[in-house]
């Protein structure tokens, strides 16, 4: 392995780029991206070495596609149709039955690795990018067998390389569960950000009487629209059933309340409290 | 001053007592708690320096009230009719409304501050308690004019001392804006680990497959029920007003992902960013 072809050089690829280098420094990190400013940082903060076009892909051992799942879809074919055939091409994005679905009959599909690292910062663009991004996070991947055994083999030996934990799940599993653990989360503080800008309008009272709790909740309001709107898109059917599902127990907590069911506001509470001990093992 | 009571021995009043005591050495810290275990851990963890009673409180010069604000509400009347002239008492619950209510007519409410300083974990108990958690928190002070000039003048040394800035408001904007920023969050937070444990029967899979980003937004939902309980109970007009708010900005954002308006989806989250700005100040 010589060159690495790093598309999307944000926050997820990035990070990933500053990881691989660190670890084999004789690679070379070459940076593709619609975006010329982003590259030109990419460069100076020497998250890749130099930058490439889709032309320079022919020389490509490895491939990271790390755009957004929308233009993911449509740019992954006419990667695999540019790579070698000893490539390893293997994505980042946050949906994995799209993806999988692109390219399912493409003549190259054993280039491919979906993958899914559930890591990241609510901060993007190349500036972005940090070191151990991936530390002990969970890299959840797709159809494994469709993927070319030594290619399998290469980008295990990354990933835990890396510092990652693996998890084999099928694309469908994968958009189902992560919509409750991840997706859910987004829209849960985007939302409460929402209602508390247009309840508040002297923002510096926010500041002012804004705690860390606050904060924590609403952090992740602070994630890109151009990476999360595609991917509500593609997992629709089951973040609408999720959303549904926190509705239902946010209106039946408020009914509690308009009753003065406070035993049950309680006993709720209680209950939750046992996310405890399953939060305990994260990070 | 010279004799200081904390009834209520937890993180609140505990880091509180944690903080005076670095100040001033020569302070004797008592606790008075219904929890007997609490306060022999509070001894242990040199939280305070002895138990005390209520038959002890003629003695203080200062009190600090930090037990759950349904039981503050009874409690405080009490004490008031216990303490000396020159005493200061002050509470530190997340509701203003009920308290100040409740010592209104009170023959020693020239004694009383009711305060909310803006800080705290998701954990509780004596061991909760830690140093500098009050340091650049905002401290909510009500109805100042009605607390005797002395002790204002004491009260507002000793906020400063431990590191907080003073906010001045009125007891109902206070319950109405910090049901935005605080008690909203809790109940968000709350019922997105509830959805998600309701939907994930394997619990080991929520926590490999859960990020930083989920454990952040789902924070809160580790506190106390004791202490959440009766401040929902109390601010409930404020609560259940703001919690409508979110459902119904929650339901506009599945209606749009129902009506494929992705466009309205990315425009809402684009707006929503703004709270970066507002953030930034926060810690």
């Amino acid at each position: 392995m010589k060159n690495v072809y790093v598309i999307g050089v944000g926050l997820i690829g990035g990070s990933m780029a500053l990881d691989i280098k660190a670890l084999h420094s004789e690679l070379i990190i070459f940076g593709i991206d619609t975006n010329e400013a982003h590259l030109e940082e990419a460069i100076q903060l020497k998250v890749i070495d130099s930058k490439a076009t889709y032309s320079d892909l022919k020389q490509a051992d490895l491939v990271i596609l790390s755009i957004p799942v929308d233009t993911a879809v449509i740019e992954l074919p006419k990667i695999l149709d540019l790579v070698s055939d000893a490539c390893l091409v293997f994505d980042v994005g946050s949906t994995k039955m799209d993806i999988c679905k692109a390219v399912e009959k493409h003549p190259k599909r054993r280039n491919f690795l979906a993958a899914h690292p559930i890591s990241g910062t609510e901060f993007s663009g190349p500036k972005a990018a940090i070191h151990n991004l991936y530390k002990n996070k969970t890299n959840i991947i797709c159809e494994v067998e469709k993927t070319a055994f030594k290619l399998q083999e290469m980008a295990l030996k990354l990933f835990i390389g890396i510092g990652m934990r693996i998890r084999y799940m099928n694309p469908v599993a994968h958009d189902k569960h992560i919509a409750y653990v991840s997706h859910l989360s987004h829209i849960s503080s985007f939302m409460l950000g929402k209602t508390v800008i247009e309840k508040e309008k002297n923002e510096r009272d926010i500041f002012d009487m804004a705690g860390s709790g606050f904060e924590s909740t609403v952090r992740l309001a602070k994630s890109s629209p151009e990476m999360w709107t595609p991917i509500f898109k593609q997992n629709k059917a089951n973040v609408v059933e999720i959303l549904e599902e926190y509705i239902q127990n946010l209106t039946k907590f408020k009914e509690f309340m308009e009753a003065d069911d406070f035993e049950e506001i309680y006993n709720e509470m209680k209950n939750i409290n046992h996310i405890k001990d399953i939060l305990n093992g994260i990070n």
